[in-house]
């Protein structure tokens, strides 16, 4: 619970240097003395405390800087931006609304890919009954240490114990067995979006949490072959999501053996660099072979009469992914949202001094705003006269919103408009007189949107490459960790090595990756020849 | 229990003489002998029984006829149309892909509403302290007897039980509490779409399930009067939900005393007149008054200075609303589903007897589906060669869909299609020779679906209207019950005298309308002047 209950902050409440560093930075241009900041020691502390607490608001406080303290960062982010907040439960997290519309762009598209890709949502309850998790072996191991229980119901002691689902494997199962009968009900593909319970003991918003949000996607084959290419598949619609979408250049791979999800033959994944080099492990799919099949007597009748065993799949990605892009695009000046996931990606903002000046600005800024909506973009006018335009501009910065457009009286005869780039900060992100004729503003605006996508992407990708070492030996990958840094390196050594690699370094196998190097390969660790490299990194 | 455990059942298996009825019934005009059938015998049994059980899934069956057993022809209709199935936890459902698509075009229509009211999502913690239960006093009394708790965590028993949210009231104020501060930060208006648990003991696919899927809303407003619209708003937007996209004449009104929500204020109301007669509360927005902000000192400080508790509301619609569609517009043919909430609105058949044929036929039925598919319509075409076209009829009669397009050999040469309505059988509801030009066919398509829209409203109302009897005494209420229709009339009388009618005649009020009639009223219990008068009914 250490994150969760607020490591000691290096803010400006705890050290005025950092502060003045950050206050100062380069990078925060704009800061203004009135920059209200709602800093990590903000979110709520985890009591049931009802006294009313007076927060001081209205401060002046920025967040961490990421060099300096990249956890604090990270927690002041999310204060700040108001993503989330601490649940009263120790390790629950309370999505807020503009968190939780950064979920709802990733469901929006994830939605449209699953049923394209010929998939039904449905929903199954939570509570599944303690004797299924027993049933396929290693799937009680993985889960049972995390498991929360439903032990009274009514106001009676049940006679068995109810799991709260850490994943559903088990009761789709149950399920698909009493409604696969013959190869005519196959292939049996569906989806659900739902909360998950894991009781984890280290927790971190978004990253790691006791109830979190996902999809779970599970399908049931009538060949090994179809379960294995639908595996692959959903691996490569959440590898296109994270490129196409969160600009998020993950590597994507197959798990090792011994990261392997309990109950699965293979497990696919995509793994993402985070902007301390530690991975995030942001979606997996799994090939569940015919275990759970076997464990659930899920058994179809196929053509020639013969009564089999169905090959499965299941796949998910989850709010965790709103971690990573925090995590792989924030800079010192707060969040910085990829333009297709992010809930605004225009902010406008009118600037007036004189009363007579502030229709005409205001009614311009409106109109502008109109003509964005109806060409389908996410724009948001903030006209609010408690705050200096100021100060405005770096609220909306630390929200992380791509492009902000000012509009001014100047503007307002000219009939144009400046628009700056939250990814390039100062002079150098700004335009000035781009016209507000529709026809001339709204391709501008989509060019820019996607600009400020891959110049993220691009960024994302120089940074992940220019971290990861190939290493031929042990003690290169010792190195090459001990600096932070990812290590690729061929790999055909046993599980025990695999183990004694996480014990000494505290890197895992994070994947082998599809992508792979020709030639022939020597394991980094016994010198036997290899087939495969594999990626080894500290994660999340 | 007892809905859950399948009832002895009026079907074919049981009755021969009511299939007999069924299979010959005026109203079932292309029953097949191959129908499929699968009865509510499928509905799989609530064991953890592992068995794979062969299916007898190709029988000729038929749908216990509404008429004859209503609770048997609903779950017969719930298990054919593969909306839902049981989940292995007693009183617990699997919502099926066909029952879910109809909850997600439900969230689809609300989600924009309560946007364009000013309400963001968000998402809360389901795991409640179970001393936040506690605080409110007719709130813990409420749902004390339907609470499931988690015990143990991780492993290991918890210090302090934890709630599984059977409404959000408690956590929500807990976080309000953390984040209103001053006047500026009312109104706060949110919305969550999220599963809650009630562990109730009589259970009904849909109806009342152990878990469900619903949307609750939140809002903490600076006065009284602003809470009371918002709860006013509220039931407005599902009034016309009701009414626009499930074609359904609810009643809207306020509860009584009694029959309010636990820990609110008031509660107003939407009532539904199934097929049955019984009503369904089918959407509550609830005033909450200060209730919940003095429980959690859930204070602001307004534009005076002074620290106020805010004025609360809370409303919601959930999985429910979909077995009131089922049991408002259903009939002996299955499920009849109103066309803005239907998953598929058109369903195509392709007719073709010879092999030359066929490659026409198939081409101009998909050509058709694309032209619908462009404007916007929720299409299918089923190409299927297992199944004969009158099999086809039958079965998209039973899931619902509001239109059946033909197209056979002869509709390719005339370049026209046959359109039949599901909710017209036979000859009256079948037109011969639209033209399939898109410029005709769009149009006429959009056209027929509002038709049968209006003409599912206007069938449902006069069923209610004829059903509603109004009454000036307790005795003429005693009448209409027991005649299973309902009762309108006249009320002042104390909570005691209601509670007797109750006891006495299995009747609630269901709400005191917002439509009153003009003039002087006398109560029909006391004969003392009333202002309103009271729905009085049996419920589900």
């Amino acid at each position: 619970m250490g994150a969760l209950r607020l490591p000691a902050l290096t803010s400006i409440f705890t050290s005025s240097s950092s502060a003045t560093a950050a206050r100062y930075s380069p990078l925060l241009p704009h800061r203004s003395p009135r920059f209200r900041r709602l800093s990590s020691a903000n979110l709520s502390a985890q009591s049931t405390d009802q006294k009313p607490r007076v927060q001081d608001k209205d401060k002046d406080r920025v967040i961490t800087p990421r060099s300096q303290d990249f956890n604090a960062w990270y927690l002041d982010v999310i204060a700040n931006a108001e993503l989330a907040d601490y649940g009263p439960v120790r390790g629950t997290m309370v999505i807020r609304p503009y968190g939780y519309s950064i979920w709802e762009a990733i469901q929006d598209y994830l939605n449209v890919k699953f049923k394209e890709t010929g998939h039904s949502n449905m929903y199954f309850p939570q509570f599944i009954p303690y004797s299924f998790i027993e049933k396929e072996a290693s799937h009680v191991e993985g889960f049972s240490p995390e498991l929360a229980l439903v032990t009274i119901g009514g106001g009676k002691e049940l006679e068995e114990k109810l799991v709260v689902r850490p994943t559903s494997e088990t009761i789709v199962n149950h399920m698909f067995t009493q409604w696969i009968h013959s190869y005519r009900d196959l292939p049996l593909m569906i989806n659900q979006w739902a909360n998950v319970t894991r009781w984890e003991m280290r927790t971190k918003p978004f990253i790691r949490t006791l109830e979190f949000l996902w999809q779970e996607g599970h399908t049931a084959h009538a060949t090994a072959d179809e379960a294995e290419k639908e595996a692959m598949q959903m691996i490569d619609v959440y590898t296109k999501f994270a490129y196409e979408q969160a600009a998020i250049p993950v590597i994507a791979g197959r798990k090792s053996r011994m990261e392997t999800f309990a109950g699965a033959s293979k497990t696919y994944t995509i793994e993402a660099m985070m902007g301390d080099k530690k991975a995030l492990q942001a979606g997996t799919s799994h090939n569940l072979g015919q275990n759970f099949s076997r464990a659930f007597g899920t058994q179809f009748t196929d053509e020639n009469g013969l009564r089999q065993h169905v090959w499965q799949t299941s796949w998910a990605i989850s709010t965790r992914f709103v971690g990573g892009i925090i995590m792989t695009h924030g800079d010192d000046a707060g969040l910085l949202l990829p333009p297709w996931l992010a809930p605004i990606q225009v902010i406008i903002i009118p600037i007036w001094k004189k009363d007579n000046e502030k229709t005409g600005v205001l009614s311009t800024a409106s109109s502008v705003k109109e003509i964005l909506q109806a060409a389908g973009v996410k724009v948001k006018i903030d006209d609010s006269e408690q705050k200096t335009p100021g100060w405005k501009f770096n609220f909306y910065e630390m929200k992380g919103v791509p492009l902000r457009i000012e509009i001014g009286p100047r503007d307002v005869s000219s009939g144009s408009v400046v628009i700056s780039r939250r990814d390039v900060p100062g002079k150098q992100g700004k335009v000035f007189g781009i016209s507000m004729e529709p026809s001339t503003l709204v391709p501008y605006i989509k060019n820019k949107l996607t600009e400020v996508h891959s110049s993220l992407l691009e960024r994302a990708v120089l940074f992940r490459d220019s971290n990861i070492v190939d290493v031929c030996s042990y003690n290169e990958l010792k190195e090459a960790i001990s600096q932070g840094k990812w290590a690729r390196g061929p790999w055909s050594a046993s599980d025990s090595e695999e183990l004694k690699v996480k014990e000494e370094t505290g890197a895992t196998i994070r994947c082998f990756p599809f992508e792979q190097p020709e030639g022939p390969k020597k394991c980094l660790m016994t010198g036997i020849s290899a087939d495969e490299v594999a990626i080894f990194a500290k994660s999340y």
